[in-house]
């Protein structure tokens, strides 16, 4: 199953020759969220290759530009393709009355439906959960309300080791029980515990977005082990002052992030344009978390499957 | 003195992974001209190196986001750029509140002055002139009022031919006088006429933009001869019945324009996302007027100075 994110835009508020403004998306076992929309979002989808249909959840950190500007032309370019099925923007509030009225001037008779589900500032929350692929709110700092995204696999149910099947001859709905939590209890009246019986193939895959925000340790409890974390990275260190004037942050603020929430990797983005190369906003960050990368439009990570112990 | 054209965008409402939607620049003299602003026109100027700061005016043709939606994302990076100069929008009226709204909503304290200009549906007039460049609309036919423009060079001053400066021992006020038209009279009471004495040093260019239209045979007097014509040609001419009902033109329709108004050069584009290859499109306008081109994004068209005759 593909838990997959695919970078769109790395510049923060000005593009630059290279890179668009914010946007990822999430390919989580063939669900595609879109997450933060800027201008050219559509057009990086296409040139990327990515089937625009397949996004039905799109997800805005906040209402600046950078991450927002993409909306209301991908929802044109949705109507013009004959889109039915509804599209579910979480965003704060605010935006839903920009929408209407945009879409209102810039689209003839929408074909189908814009769900529109409000964040909570400063709500760390589960927003989405389909059984498979479960979403919660992290509150950032930030100038205006800012929200991150935490994308996590939920655990299926357990299999049951093999041996015990024929020992214990299970029935169906002995099988059943013990995939849904109950201990065993055998035909002389023995106990045998749960987890004795059970396993999971595998760990629970996770991907944390968190842009804008300036350096913000509240954060670290909500996103800990993730596997990847996007922390976004607009300024080097000597620029410290200036992040948290701007509500941004260095890379050296992310890495610390990475490292105090035992994060898995890091990715960094969202750099300020004054900086030719990111290469020491990079090296800055590895300093401090070894296992960083600054990222370049059109990147893909893969989180593969980490299977666990039989 | 340079007058040339420089393709930012050449899809038509959906962009593809080679085509962002419409959007030229035209610098003549330096001064650059923005047509169109579609989704992702400041990320074009970016890749193109092209100077933001250089536009001052920017001529909106008709309010559908595929020529408009990059108007907010490059007035919010003029004003992160510090941007103090006016900025001219030349639209149909209905833009200004639009803009005004989305100014507020995401530009924080605009830095600058935008001075809105009304085009009037249905006008062939002259919009604007700075002395050496004149810029009028052009009406064209679509589902909602739009409008083309042709830019022009004006005609300077004349040159005085060398040989009668001499003989005549023209003085500065006579030199003057001449250029500004009035015939010579000699010492000996001779009259010479202006014509006898002064010459062009060359012919104003002229480079005519028109999408988005129907087929529309009005066009012909308003671009009579211009150098460069620029006319959509979303469909092939199978397509026809459908370019009529939606408004828009084949390329064999916008080659018949270039035809009949004696144009120098077609340059075609504003394709639609059906055709994977434009080659048809181009085959069948060079059937009807050879010297065409099927325009790509970053394509630069130069209309070199025309020599007049001594």
């Amino acid at each position: 199953m593909i838990f997959s994110v695919t970078i769109l835009g790395s510049s923060s508020a000005l593009p630059t020759s290279t890179r668009f403004p914010s946007a990822h998306v999430l390919n989580a076992h063939e669900r595609l969220f879109l997450i933060d929309c800027a201008e050219g979002t559509q057009i990086q989808l296409r040139r990327m290759h990515i089937k625009l249909a397949k996004i039905n959840h799109i997800f805005i950190s906040h209402l600046h530009g950078d991450h927002t500007l993409g909306l209301i032309g991908l929802i044109s370019t949705y109507n013009l393709m004959g889109r039915k099925s509804d599209l579910h923007i979480f965003a704060h509030k605010e935006l839903e009355n920009n929408l209407l009225f945009n879409v209102n001037f810039f689209v003839n008779d929408l074909n189908f439906k814009i769900v529109f589900h409000a964040l909570v500032p400063n709500k760390h929350q589960v927003i989405y959960d389909d059984g498979k692929i479960i979403i919660e709110s992290l509150p950032l700092k930030h100038g205006v309300p800012s929200t991150g995204f935490i994308f996590r696999e939920k655990r299926g149910l357990p299999n049951i080791r093999k041996e015990f099947i024929e020992k214990y001859s299970l029935s169906l709905a002995e099988i059943s029980a013990l995939k849904n939590g109950s201990d065993l209890t055998t035909a002389d009246g023995q106990i045998i515990s749960n987890s004795e019986l059970t396993y999971f193939s595998s760990e629970p895959r996770s991907y944390a977005y968190c842009s804008d925000t300036m350096y913000s340790e509240k954060l670290i409890g909500m996103i800990n082990n993730v596997d990847l974390l996007y922390h976004e990275a607009t300024f080097e260190r000597a620029d410290e002052k200036l992040a948290k004037q701007t509500g941004h942050s260095t890379s050296a603020q992310a890495a610390t992030i990475a490292l105090k929430s035992d994060a898995r990797r890091l990715i960094i983005g969202h750099f300020s344009s004054r900086y030719k190369s990111v290469s020491k906003l990079e090296q800055e960050a590895k300093e401090i978390f070894e296992n960083t990368i600054a990222v370049k439009d059109g990147d893909v990570y893969d989180i593969q499957i980490k299977r666990s112990e039989k």
